[in-house]
């Protein structure tokens, strides 16, 4: 039976933590060619499937695999997370104590998104990578990562929006461009450091809501949509930043399940995006074949689901449906050798390009041990990124706090994350070297006599009393709560509880300066904001091993706050005007959707982008020999530019893709702090106008810069890149477009700086989207 | 500052575990009156009240009491849980181990419902009090119980359906009144055993659905509805059962907080149910002020608040609003010293008349000691109430169990409830002396060979090829999972999730016996009715500390299964036909609410009432002086009554409520074992007929009557007692009406048997319900 000796092997495989290597000195393979470090990726990969029977090849193509014992491959788990940290998961497997019992914990990419700093984001990838290889080389982890998470976090309500570096489509590709570059060793190494894997293909953002499971939700979306904001994050990581792997999701899209989805994975992916690679391979999400039989009733039997799972191009499966039904499949007739071979030499092609079959000489990664993990560098790193996160929402003057000289100022912390450890860590979070709580850090901090006032209690009023008794004792009362939502689980509601109101609202009448601390997940803050008891509103999401300690300096003034909204902070009310299984983007009458992201919907709370400080900074474009400043619309001496000129002059050798263009020279944007203390800046530059299809954006984010430390009194200048993909839009078909029309550059939220501009002549397709195949 | 000593003393409470008696021989209130157990109630409870100052009176007003020290009256915790034994409560404290480290752990009221045994559930109730009464003497809870649950379960996503015995208003009724007789130590005692309380009054049935939370559910309810349904089982308790406590809830009724409202505090409860015993007292729910101001906002201040409480008649407030906001409502004058005396005086009067003054030697319970917790009677009452409610829903002829003579019968346990423990406690749970999941009861089963195929993986395939295995090697395969939901959390779905479907088929089709334990809730079992690969499905709720072993024994036919399910098993579909926030039961085709409960909705995937046995059982009217047994509706013989003759021979000394008064002699069902196994037989009676406003129910329960090992071959009569309160229906004034017209009533599900009979005259109102004031 193929079936039982698929079981054994697979509880044998279970069994050992993490992969070893194969053995190409003294090992059956060594005389194989794919231990041949002289012989091409394909050529090598070709001679280890020549050596393999069919039922070892269906063996290896579940995500626990046995490996071959009969030819020294080694079992090997596939499954490893490292969303922002070496993460527990299948593959990964932190000691009790001592060395490998810990890895460098970041904040969620939701507050690391809100830096606006992708050198930053680089730096953080690199030090997880390092930490990953590490593990790998203890025989504690594989080499395959199932991270970026890089679905657009386009509902509030989504579980698990935190683990994306937000809603806007530029901000995605820009940040995971620099992520993956940092997890596998730069673009296109000789040896890939570890394996990144851009989830989830495409559009899902739906755990459960109102019964739809994300294992049963079919998304319907239009083309436009699609290819304009859904598909953009994986046009990156596929065609631009060279991801090796790529999963399919657990929904279906547009009726047919994303992983057995030929239009999305050959047209789109393969044709499209040429992401051609021997190694690039798609796996499924855990378990998307049982989804598309159990939950989706795709296919009549399971044998028809793994055929058309591997015909599609989905070559790994999170899961045991292909092991288990692929043998069956085949004796049907249900797909050709080819695809099960094509299947196999694509996963161990990634594996080849990891060195995996190469001497340890030969690598640069497998020398690193635990003195490279949870360094004291690491820890600076985790600490800064979320420091540049937090973003200043409220601020009365209170913030930075004044403390009174000569005595302990006492501060009163009260609220479910005053104390918060791991909910800091937030989704797919490994084992954290420490975890420095906002009430520790505080207590740590000199000159403050930090009290602990209790959670405050939700919805019952038991600790209420305690918490009320604290803020009488202190100088200075903070509030530190949030929603953390998780996977399988989205928010039904975006508000404060009532009975939190309630409660921040009954300490705040105290009198005592009273600052709120929105962790997790936006929350609709209207009440605080209107409410004058409330002299601050910090949002600091999910910020680490060491959030506390960066929410301390923060409140102090040791660090100045220059973080921005990566989302958009929606009114309560917003989870009534559209059901989050509604897909569009743009508003519509007749459904009631009010619109999506702040492209679309302009009733924020807050909105995206916004953030302040504790200075105040002007900006101005500068003037340049292309872009002249107006700030004026009506501008005679309006800057136009004709549309074929643009196109023509693009240098196809260089850049083959014409979004990548540049356009013009840099736009240049002077930054004046002219308040009293020294500051970063993200300077964010957005495109907006009468132009393209109807109905118009309010705006779209084109660049970002992040300016470090403009002290008092001095300027800067950022200097952002647009591309001719900043100017375009697209139409019905999906078909990204440049349009005659007006244009304006805005810089910053709300904007501080207009420069008009217009483009002349016909519409020019730049990119032809394939269209679906139904 | 009042609030700065609340809040000391309150602490202070908090570190006793529960109440210490008043020490009425030598500590300062032994000369008070409250002391004299030759006082009445009231004049004791006037007395106490009358030493107290008002500051001191606010301060007991809350659960967590500080008592009196001043006054040597103890602190008191008045929040106690034993919903189906002692369970983990504020107010009641586990041993670390040893005695009093737990209590017996019956099945959840669910289960327990589904038995029809009001004899069983008066016993289980009277073990929960002893086991009560023994923690308290070891100063390990206090003597007011927030139990019963007693809404009534319509819709089959509320998450705390299980703490009811079921969705019929007639068996709601037998059943609490038998339960409040165990709890209280019978009907009016001289001392009650401990207090119930009956929960949660009124409407009070939705968690958290779609973003509505309970603590802001305004719940609209017709009048007819009301008092037909919603009212019906706080009709029981208060009225008719002598319950001492009725917790008022969170929700709003018709626009007006429970806990606020006269309308049913007073002009229903008080005056209309004459529930007006010295120490009858309204609580609120934990806590429902903070609901009412926080997230319901129906007043503008917190003080008005608790005026409003207080004046409508909830005299104990779960929660901290009344002692931390009654001072300042009465300084604003929203309150009279009346109504603050009599809010104490009730509380107290409960305690008086549980013997909390009184000498220990006066009361029959102060001797109870940890030799009377979880004896072996208590165990087998346990085992007993479990296999009591345990329904077959489906029995191709394989259960009860063949085993294989001379050899092991090797039996496979699949699913996420086969080694279930504390999921069998379900809601509101304590510890249990142990807890036998139905693996350790099978591998204690001689005969048995029990293999543990593990959880299963739902809704991945982790897991899917152990159970594969586990199912190949057995000779049969069990498969228990199941859906729980909890407190705050009401389901959205009521289908078998598409994993489990796929899991369960694909280890069906290898062709073993194949049974489904349904555990928890009802989940939709179409897709296992329809497969002829599945042989056998029950149903087994939470059956508590021995469920395992009453499954085995049901499985191998040590006990026949003779439950009947204690609500519809609804379709998976059922859940967007009508929003959990849509309180009406009968049909509408303006809404599409295809009606509620069994009452009014025939499209059940299982009905109300239905269960199998391991026999066959025939069921005829027997012929007695005033029922003919007829089973024709045509019959010219048909028996007829006079309403008036009917109303006007009710002895109104013995019956003061007509509803109550007897419906000619008792209703005789000869029940015949057919088959050839014993077996218990739950005798069903329902009553229908086109008679009184339209729509007409399907038909309603009005007796029932389980008949204990009926043997192969045997007979036994059922003696059912009608009143005239069965043959009545409610206007749309909610009034209790008899109406002429023609009436059948029924025997079993489906039908067996059918006694038809009419009613002439003119209708007649037997109640006139109380009129909204709004």
């Amino acid at each position: 039976m193929v079936r039982a000796s698929i079981t054994a092997q697979v509880l044998l495989a279970g069994a050992a933590s993490a992969a070893l290597f194969p053995d190409c000195q003294n090992g059956p393979l060594s005389n194989n060619t794919v231990c041949d470090t002289t012989a091409s990726v394909t050529a090598r990969a070709e001679a280890l499937v020549a050596a393999l029977t069919n039922e070892e090849k269906f063996n290896l193509t579940g995500s626990t695999s046995p490996g071959v014992p009969r030819l020294g491959l080694p079992s090997y788990i596939w499954w490893n997370e490292a969303l922002h940290g070496v993460a527990e998961s299948p593959g990964v497997s932190f000691a009790e104590e001592g060395d490998y019992s810990y890895a460098t914990s970041f904040p969620q990419p939701i507050l690391m998104g809100a830096a606006f700093d992708d050198a930053l984001i680089n730096a953080v990838a690199t030090v997880i990578s390092t930490e990953a290889r590490a593990f790998n080389n203890a025989n504690r982890s594989s080499l395959d990562y199932w991270t970026p998470n890089i679905n657009p976090y386009k509902d509030p309500r989504w579980g698990r929006g935190q683990e994306t570096p937000g809603e806007d489509p530029y901000h995605l590709k820009s940040y995971v461009a620099a992520l993956i570059d940092g997890l596998q060793g730069g673009k296109n190494p000789d040896i890939l450091k570890v394996v990144a894997t851009c989830k989830h293909f495409v559009a899902y953002d739906e755990e459960s809501w109102h019964g739809v499971l994300r294992y049963e939700f079919d998304a319907q979306v239009t083309t436009q949509d699609l290819s304009e904001y859904y598909m953009q994050p994986f046009q990156t990581c596929a065609r631009d930043a060279g991801v090796v792997s790529i999963m399919c999701s657990y929904n279906a899209l547009n009726g047919v399940p994303t992983c057995l989805d030929p239009y999305i994975l050959q047209d789109v992916l393969r044709d499209h995006w040429n992401w051609t690679a021997p190694e690039n391979y798609v796996t499924t999400d855990c378990d998307s074949f049982e989804s598309a039989y159990g939950y989706q009733h795709y296919a009549d039997t399971r044998e028809q689901i793994v055929a058309d799972g591997l015909n599609a191009g989905t070559e790994l499966n999170c899961g045991t449906y292909y092991p288990s039904h692929l043998p069956a499949a085949f004796s049907q007739g249900l797909f050709n050798q080819s695809q099960i071979d094509r299947a196999v030499m694509k996963i161990y092609s990634a594996l080849i390009r990891l060195g995996y079959f190469d001497p340890a000489s030969a690598t640069p990664y497998r020398s690193l041990g635990f003195s490279d993990v949870a360094t004291p560098a690491a820890g600076a790193l985790a600490l800064k990124s979320a420091e540049e996160g937090i973003v200043l929402l409220k601020n009365d003057g209170t913030l930075p706090l004044q403390m009174a000289s000569g005595q302990n100022t006492t501060i009163a912390f009260i609220g479910g994350w005053a104390n918060a450890t791991t909910q800091m860590q937030g989704n797919y979070a490994g084992v954290a070297p420490y975890l420095v709580s906002p009430l520790q850090a505080a207590q740590r901090t000199a000159g403050i006599n930090a009290i602990y006032g209790g959670t405050g209690g939700d919805p019952t009023t038991d600790g209420w009393d305690e918490a009320y008794g604290a803020a009488e004792q202190a100088d200075i009362v903070i509030y530190a709560d949030g929603s953390a939502p998780a996977e399988s689980n989205d928010r039904e509601r975006i508000d404060w509880t009532g009975s939190k109101i309630d409660l921040v609202s009954w300490l705040a009448s105290i009198g005592k300066p009273t600052i709120v601390l929105n962790m997790g997940d936006q929350l609709d803050n209207a009440p605080f904001l209107a409410n004058p008891n409330i002299s601050a509103i910090l949002w600091a999401g999910y910020p680490g091993q060491d959030g506390g300690t960066a929410l301390m300096n923060i409140l102090t003034g040791t660090t100045a706050p220059a973080g921005r909204l990566p989302v958009t902070q929606y009114p309560g009310n917003y989870v009534y005007e559209v059901p989050m299984t509604d897909m569009n983007l743009r508003p519509n009458d007749t459904t009631g959707n009010p619109g999506r992201t702040y492209k679309w919907y302009d009733n924020a709370t807050i909105p995206f982008g916004y953030g302040m400080h504790y200075t105040n900074f002007t900006a101005n474009f500068a003037a340049s020999s292309n872009s002249n400043t107006n700030t004026n619309t009506n501008s005679s001496t309006q800057q136009s530019y004709d549309i074929s000129s643009l196109i023509s002059s693009c240098d196809n050798a260089t850049h083959p893709y014409l979004d990548l263009c540049p356009f013009a020279t840099p736009i240049r944007v002077n930054i004046s702090n002219t308040g009293t203390n020294p500051s970063d800046y993200v300077t964010l530059l957005f495109i907006a106008g009468d132009h393209g299809p109807q109905p118009y954006p309010l705006k779209q984010l084109v660049a970002y810069q992040r300016l470090f430390n403009v002290t008092a009194g001095q300027s800067q200048t950022a200097n952002l890149n647009l591309t001719l993909g900043s100017l375009a839009r697209y139409d019905e078909m999906g078909n990204q477009v440049l349009y005659p029309g007006d244009y304006s550059l805005l810089v910053d939220v709300p904007t501080q700086a207009t420069y008009n501009f217009t483009l002349t002549g016909s519409e020019t397709v730049m990119d032809y989207w394939p269209q679906p195949r139904n």
